[in-house]
């Protein structure tokens, strides 16, 4: 399927692609035009066609991309039917909110366990998800497998945590911690930042500028 | 200062820019390079000079930029000394979480208010912010004046109180719920999506590949 290596730009634009493409979806739309699909994400229609044919020929000359297909095989090029397990690290409020109200399965996670040192959580459940002491995480990781750990530790342990992550084995760490993590071994694990902050300046720009952002260019476009 | 309209793109960099050149600050770093900033952030040494001149003539020809005054005017220009004040709708798990954790201050918002609905917390303080019911919203939008309000409502009722913050003046809306709000007057606020799932399916697919981003582009470089 894969005909080059892709660019990390295209990759960043794919959940976009998704996210549009499966409300398409679930609307009941079943084709959309380059152009249209364009249109609504700030890209040109040969950005979208360029995009998308690095993973195959998915649209027909004239009658645009099956909405069906489209959301499939993206679904399929981002891992989205692995089966991926995570578990999560840290179940304070940030943890069990994501626990609460984030949908792991409609991305193709399966969440296994959350790991914690409160002794008010520990051994009980939240949304159906086990809570485990952090001091057995190797234990679970090795009987576990997960491929990924959101990590949703206090700062102060968030590195040391992740190491010991990545020392068990998971591949990947979805970290919420906002602070750069100091690996051992950088090149064993895929982290993934995520950082509340950026929006919030490119909406403090906006409205200090009392500027609104160029509906055409929602995200990155240049 | 500024010479241009600047594009999303431009803007959607610049809060990058300015968590890496905070963290050489506090390391007490003076001075860096285009290509050295460029190396670190995945952008040719060009394109940095090309994004900072936008902006006004930080650098020296041979002597790269100060790291304090790149610092402070990136800080300027995402408008961090305006004094922004900030209200969070929903005092749930991600509510809290944001509360206590996020540091507003450090990006030049001010959280002065928080709303919900439940009994257990109103006319409690979370982190010295007071919790004030959400049939009072228009009143203290009044009062209080936010420039921006963090939404983290349950989905069901986001657009109904996005609506609601917008007619009471607020300019900006920080959306947590991961839904497209449906807005009455699009064209009165700024709205800025956190949607948590597009990081987790890039770390999917890297997964998935077994490969690593490139790390010469860990964000969005073409």
């Amino acid at each position: 399927m894969r005909k080059e290596k892709i660019s990390s730009a295209v990759i960043r634009r794919l959940p976009r692609y998704y996210r549009f493409v499966d409300n398409l979806y679930y609307d009941g739309v079943t084709r959309i035009s380059s152009q249209a699909l364009g249109k609504a994400l700030g890209f040109t229609a040969s950005q979208i066609r360029q995009d998308l044919s690095r993973f195959g020929e998915f649209g027909q000359q004239g009658y645009g991309y099956s909405v069906e297909k489209l959301r499939n095989e993206i679904a399929g090029i981002l891992g989205m039917y692995r089966g991926h397990k995570c578990i999560i690290v840290g179940a304070g409020n940030l943890g069990r909110a994501l626990i609460r109200n984030f949908t792991f399965d409609k991305y193709g996670f399966t969440l296994v366990a959350a790991f914690d040192l409160d002794p008010e959580v520990l051994g009980t459940e939240i949304q159906g998800v086990p809570v485990y002491h952090v001091g057995e995480l190797e234990e679970w990781v090795t009987r576990i497998r997960p491929d990924v750990a959101v990590l949703t530790t206090p700062r102060s342990v968030a590195s040391r945590t992740a190491n010991r992550l990545v020392a068990a084995g998971v591949q990947g760490i979805w970290n919420f911690t906002n602070i750069e993590l100091k690996l051992d071994h950088p090149e064993k694990v895929v982290v993934e930042n995520v950082h509340f902050a950026d929006s919030l300046l490119s909406l403090s720009y906006y409205i200090a500028e009392d500027e609104r952002p160029d509906p055409r260019a929602p995200e990155d476009k240049d």
